[in-house]
């Protein structure tokens, strides 16, 4: 399924045609790129509702799941910080330090595959592992049942959204959450609404780090909506010696493979890599140059690409904080 | 200034008076009480702007303000959780429990001192106590200003706030957290509402309750607009060694004194008392009697005084999560 591929042919052959294009010399550049929707892919067995999406964004909130009733998804994935932490690697129960940093909630809902090893397929999948992780929230699922359970108001919360007679199960749990998540999208970034016709929406340095992303073959595993293909690289980022793919696949070939992040909101989303070893943007695409293109980017290709990357800032989700019960 | 008082003698006194008004058997309790403001006292050196309120929710949001980056005011003072953490003694830097239960920051901009035993004076005075304290945001001063200064949007912010030459100081960030503080208002509760003529606003059953807060000698200590009178009194809540009011005053009158808690919004913060050792409000009710007055409420009066107390919490402070820098 997911694999170490080699640099897309779409790029070659793109950038040998579209040569007459001399009004806009960014033109064939900016057709390589697709707009973020603004709704993501619903699954057809998780349907969204207004009062699932209003149940989940609780649980998202809700530090009464966990071991000590003190952490919440919205500790790690915290609105307040990018739908990160902005610690290089995730503090959990107990205060203890995982091995990998927090990636945004924002978007992920775009994600063919979830954590950075892909070891989850889809959102509902995903959100069970967090809270039954012990240096997470540190909770069994059985645990987390019956302190929702203990609340009449998620007893009536899960029944009208669910229905059926038992419905406060771990199963609906991840659908509510997921549904939740499936609105941290952030659409109309300056980038977007240049691919939108706006041509003012940015600057020219910006056009300039563009054509660099495509030239310098970012946009071979950066692509995409969500500017990732969904695939994994192996990759030493600084310090770490984290297996990544090959602990879920145990392929020789996915040793210290990573899926491709993405880009989207990458401004608000550091410290960066798997690791969180590196606090800078402009460090990071060097570092991106270097491992996985073999070149040694300019100052000034590091800038425009930085200055790029920085118009994939998008509208965030607007909500008011849940009051729970 | 602050002492163990006797029951005040307000109390008695309007009792005895206001015997002619058959017409409205409650007329005379509520009489007795004061709704809550929309609009907390301002000091005249922090007066209140747009921009230092917003400032003051950056900062009351910020975990970096904490010595592994993850503790912010928001988190023991969650408004997803009524503004606390409604669990019983806080739980800070390195998953150390503290002694006492974090009280809710809503109308705290009310109160005549802060914290259990009153040991600051104001808002501003205790703001700069839980970003040094090792159990909270273990953080010294000059590492938290330090942090700030790191961001150029503080700098910006701090300098358009306050002015100056070096405006990143302990002293302002302190005003602006009070500043924000000051907008955790919760007026236009249901006895909020019924105070100012709408006689439906709360139920029959509620102003039974009223009428017991008053009878019983609730209302002795639990009044003014905030339902505290500022004083402190002895009271050896379940499991609590805390010398309380002592380790300020160290008076022997003053051992095992604690401020009077406000009960605006008391439906929301449970777990209750300094140590947060009883969860259900009906309990709490009932030691309040039994400690405070030596009467042994009957299970009646326990009911309708805690619908009244229901009827205390208030419209929440609406607001947007800040996106930090
Ligand atoms: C203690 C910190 C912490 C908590 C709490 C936490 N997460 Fe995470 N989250 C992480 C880390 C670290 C990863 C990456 C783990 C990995 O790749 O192995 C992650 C990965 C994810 C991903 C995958 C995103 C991607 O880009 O692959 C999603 C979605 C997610 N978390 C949602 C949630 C939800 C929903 C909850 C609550 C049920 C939650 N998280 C609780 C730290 C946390
Ligand atoms: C061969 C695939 C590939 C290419 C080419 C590539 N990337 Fe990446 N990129 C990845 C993978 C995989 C990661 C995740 C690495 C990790 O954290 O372990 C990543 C991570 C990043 C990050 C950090 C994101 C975060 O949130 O931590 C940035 C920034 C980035 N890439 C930018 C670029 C730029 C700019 C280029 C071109 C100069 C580029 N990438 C080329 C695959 C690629
Ligand atoms: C780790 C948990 C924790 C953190 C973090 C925390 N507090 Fe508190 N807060 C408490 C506890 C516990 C008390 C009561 C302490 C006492 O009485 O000795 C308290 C007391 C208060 C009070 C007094 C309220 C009253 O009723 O007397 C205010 C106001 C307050 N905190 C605001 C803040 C602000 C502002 C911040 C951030 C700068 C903050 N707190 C950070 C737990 C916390
Ligand atoms: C002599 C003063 C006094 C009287 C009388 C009194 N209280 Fe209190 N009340 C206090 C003090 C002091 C506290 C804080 C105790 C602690 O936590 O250590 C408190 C706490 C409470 C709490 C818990 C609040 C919280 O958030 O933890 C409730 C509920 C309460 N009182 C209700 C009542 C009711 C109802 C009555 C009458 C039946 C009453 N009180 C009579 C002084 C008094
Ligand atoms: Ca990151
Ligand atoms: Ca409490």
């Amino acid at each position: 399924m997911k694999k170490r591929t080699a640099l897309p042919l779409l790029l070659a052959g793109l950038l040998v045609a579209g040569g007459s294009q001399a009004a806009d010399p960014y033109a064939k550049f900016k057709e390589l790129f697709k707009p973020l929707p603004a709704i993501a892919p619903i699954p057809a067995d998780n349907p969204q509702t207004e009062a699932k999406v209003e149940l989940g964004k609780m649980l998202y909130f809700d530090a009464r799941l966990s071991g000590d009733g003190t952490i919440a998804c919205a500790t790690c994935h915290n609105p307040a910080l990018g739908f990160t932490d902005r610690i290089p690697r995730a503090i959990g129960h107990g205060a203890a330090r995982g091995p990998r940093n927090s990636p945004t909630t924002l978007n992920a809902a775009f994600l063919t595959s979830q954590f950075w090893d892909g070891r989850a397929p889809t959102l509902e999948a995903q959100a069970l592992g967090p809270l039954q992780a012990n240096i997470e929230h540190n909770i069994t699922l059985d645990k987390a049942i019956a302190v929702l359970k203990g609340f009449p108001e998620y007893q009536k919360r899960f029944a009208e959204v669910f229905g059926g007679k038992d419905p406060v199960t771990p199963d609906n749990l991840a659908k509510a959450i997921a549904a939740f998540e499936r609105t941290l999208i952030t659409p109309n970034s300056p980038f977007d609404r240049y691919l939108a016709g706006d041509e003012s929406a940015i600057s020219t340095q910006q056009k300039k780090g563009m054509k660099s992303f495509v030239e310098k073959g970012c946009v071979g595993c950066h692509n995409g909506p969500n500017f990732t293909d969904g695939n994994f690289y192996a990759i030493k980022v600084p310090g770490s010696t984290d297996e990544g793919r090959y602990t879920v696949t145990k392929k020789e070939s996915d040793k210290h493979a990573f899926r491709t992040q993405t880009l989207r909101n990458v401004a608000l989303t550091y410290p960066y890599f798997n690791n969180g070893s590196v606090w800078k943007l402009d460090e990071a695409v060097k570092i991106m140059g270097k491992e996985m293109l073999k070149t040694d980017l300019s100052k000034d290709e590091v800038d425009d690409l930085v200055a790029f990357l920085h118009g994939l800032t998008g509208e965030m989700p607007k909500f008011t904080i849940p009051a729970l019960p």
